[in-house]
C-alpha cells in the first residue's frame, strides 16, 4: 500500500492524498475521510505516512549524494543541510557513490529509515535508460523525492534544475562566435547533467553550421580529481596531432587541467587557447589565469529546492519543476564580447 | 541523571556504566545488577542509554561540522560517513558555523535527537579557554563525544589527532636548516590546531635560536575561500616593507595565495621565496607551481575516529587519544633536502 494505491482507492488525486497525510487544512473534510477510510482499510501506516496520522516522526529528511567530498557536491549539501536545518529538520546524510547498485541500495536503506523525503543531489541519478530509474520511481512511490539537477517526470518527483543545455549552448556559441571553430569539449560524466551539457555544444555547433567532430569530445575517465592525469589526457591528444583552440570542459577540475596542459606546451591563454570551466568553484581562481566558468548559482536552486521540499511535506501543490539559468563568469581564460547568457 | 551520577550512586567507573548500558557481556552480573537498580531507581532513561536497555534507537551517530563545504572538512565528513555505514550507523550531519554559540546549540540539538554519540569534526571546537568547553563537558555526560583533531581531558571524550605541533615545527626547522630565518607564519584560525601550528613555528624558531618576530606572524581576517584576497593582504604586508623568504600557512588556502602573491610581484618560487601549505589538498595540485603542504592523513584519522567510536558503543574501554604524525609532501614551492617528516 503506497501513495499511489491509496490514491486510486480513494479515487483523489496524489497531491490530495499527500495533503491529507500531511495534515493540511485545504481539504475537503469528506475527501480526507475518503482517504483515512482507504488507509484504516489496509491497516498499513508506511513510515513516511507517520507523520500526517500524528505519529512520532523524526522531521528527517535524508540527502543522498554521490560523493560529499567533491568540491560542488559538497557545497549543495552545506547550502541544503542548512536551509533544512532552518526550518527545522535533521538531515541524515548517506553517500552513494556513483554505481548504479550502490545508489539504488543507498536509497533503499534511507526509505527504511523514518525520513519525511529524500533529496538527491547531483544529477548522476538519473540515467538516460529509463528502466535504471525505476528505483527512484519506487521511492517516490512512499516518501516525495526531490532531485537536483536531475530531470524526471513522474508523481511525488520534484526537480529543481540549471538548464544545463543553454548555458552550455551559449558559451560554446560564443567560443564560435570570437572566431573559434575548434572547440575541444571535455567531459567526464555521463549523468542527466552532463549528457545535457554535451548536446549544449553539440547544438551550438549545429546553429553556428560547424560539424561536430567525434575526435572533439573527449571523455576523461580518469580520477575526479586528478588534475595531473587531465593534463597528460590534453598532451596526449595534442601528441596525435588534434588541433583545438578552446576547451570547454563540463567541470572546472578539467578547465583546470586544460590550464595545466596549455602552460606545458607554452600555449598562450586566452591568446590561442580559450578555456571555460563549470561550476565556477574554487578551483577556478587558484589557477593562473584564473579559469572563466559557468556558473549555475548552486545556493539559489538548493535553497529552492527545499522551499519546494517544504512545502510538499506541509501539503502544498507545487510545481514538479523549477528551472534557473546559468552564467558564463569570465575571468583570465577567455575574452569574449559579450558573456554567454547576456546574449 | 546521567552517566556520571550512575557511575557515581553505582560506585563503578564510567567505563562500566558504558558497558552496561551497550549490553557488553564482559561485565559481572553483580555489577550489571548494580547499574540497572541505579537507573531504575531514578526512573529516567536518555535517550542514548535507549540502546542497552534494550529500547529502539535509531543507529544514529551526529556529525558536527563548521562548514560542510570547505575543503577539509567536506573530506573529514565523507570519511566519517562512509566508516560509519560501513558500520551500519546513520549519519545526521549538522553545520554548527565557527561561532561559540551557534557551535553550543548545534550540540545541544543533536544529543536531543536519538544520536547513540557525536562526532565534532574539526579542531575549532575545542577553545583555550576551557570555561567555552563546557558544553562538550555536558554532552559527554549523556552520550560519548568524538573529537576530530581537537584535545580535550574529559570522562567519554575519544580524541583522534593528527600531531600538528610537530608536523609544523618539522616543516619551519627545515625551511630555516635550508637557509631561511624569515618566515612569515600565515594562519587564519585561532582553533586548537589553529593554535597547535602556530605553537610548532614559534617552537622551530627557538630551537634553531632565531628570534620569533610579531610581525611575521600574520593572521589572515578574509573569508576562507578568498585567495585573492589572501594574494593582496601579502602584497600589502610587502609595500609595509616587511621581508620573508618563506610562507609556512596553516592552509593551502593561504598557500595558494602566497603563490599568487609571489607571481604578481615577480618574486622567483621556490627561489626567492619557499611556500608550504596545511593539508595537502586539491588547491595544491591547480596553483602552478604547486603547492608544497603537509598531510594529515585525513582519511587513516578518519577511518580511526571511527573504530574508536564502534568500539566504545560495544562497550570496549578505548584510550581517550589517538595521535598519528603528519607528514611534508613536496613539491614545486619548496626545495628542501629533507621532507620534514624524515628528520
Amino acid at each position: 500500500m503506497n501513495i499511489y494505491d491509496i490514491s486510486k482507492q480513494a479515487g483523489v488525486s496524489i497531491a490530495t492524498v499527500s495533503r491529507v497525510l500531511n495534515g493540511s487544512p485545504n481539504v475537503k473534510p469528506s475527501t480526507r475521510r475518503k482517504v483515512m477510510e482507504v488507509i484504516d482499510r489496509y491497516g498499513y501506516t508506511p513510515n513516511a505516512f507517520a507523520r500526517g496520522l500524528g505519529l512520532d516522526t523524526m522531521n528527517s529528511i535524508g540527502i543522498i549524494c554521490a560523493d560529499s567530498s567533491d568540491l560542488y557536491l559538497a557545497k549543495a549539501v552545506y547550502y541544503i543541510e542548512g536551509n533544512l536545518r532552518k526550518n527545522g529538520y535533521n538531515c541524515i546524510l548517506t553517500c552513494s557513490g556513483y554505481e548504479h547498485g550502490d545508489k539504488e541500495s543507498a536509497l533503499t536503506l534511507m526509505i527504511n529509515q523514518r525520513v519525511d523525503a529524500v533529496i538527491l543531489a547531483g544529477s548522476n541519478y538519473i540515467e538516460t535508460d529509463t528502466d535504471r530509474n525505476l528505483y527512484i520511481r519506487n521511492a517516490a512511490a512512499q516518501i516525495p523525492v526531490f532531485l537536483l539537477n536531475a530531470d524526471m517526470d513522474c508523481p511525488n518527483v520534484f526537480c529543481t534544475m540549471c538548464d544545463d543545455f543553454k548555458a552550455t549552448q551559449e558559451a560554446a556559441a560564443a567560443l564560435i562566435d570570437s572566431g573559434v571553430t575548434d572547440i575541444l569539449y571535455l567531459y567526464n560524466s555521463h549523468s542527466y547533467s552532463g549528457l545535457r551539457k554535451l548536446e549544449g555544444y553539440q547544438s551550438a555547433c549545429h546553429m553556428r553550421n560547424i560539424a561536430v567532430s567525434g575526435e572533439l569530445m573527449q571523455f576523461y575517465e580518469g580520477s575526479r580529481e586528478d588534475i595531473d592525469g587531465v593534463c597528460r589526457f590534453l598532451c596526449g591528444l595534442h601528441e596525435q596531432g588534434l588541433s583545438f583552440h578552446a576547451v570547454l570542459a563540463s567541470e572546472d577540475m578539467l578547465a583546470a587541467g586544460a590550464v595545466k596542459y596549455a602552460k606545458l606546451q607554452g600555449i598562450d591563454i586566452p591568446g590561442d587557447l580559450a578555456v571555460i570551466g563549470y561550476n565556477n568553484s574554487l578551483l577556478t581562481t587558484c589557477s593562473d589565469p584564473e579559469i572563466s566558468s559557468i556558473d549555475n548559482h548552486l545556493e539559489t536552486l538548493c535553497a529552492q529546492l527545499v522551499r519546494t521540499c517544504i512545502s510538499v511535506l506541509n501539503g502544498e501543490d507545487m510545481p514538479p519543476k523549477v528551472i534557473y539559468s546559468g552564467e558564463l563568469i569570465q575571468k583570465g581564460t577567455t575574452r569574449l564580447p559579450v558573456s554567454g547568457s547576456q546574449k
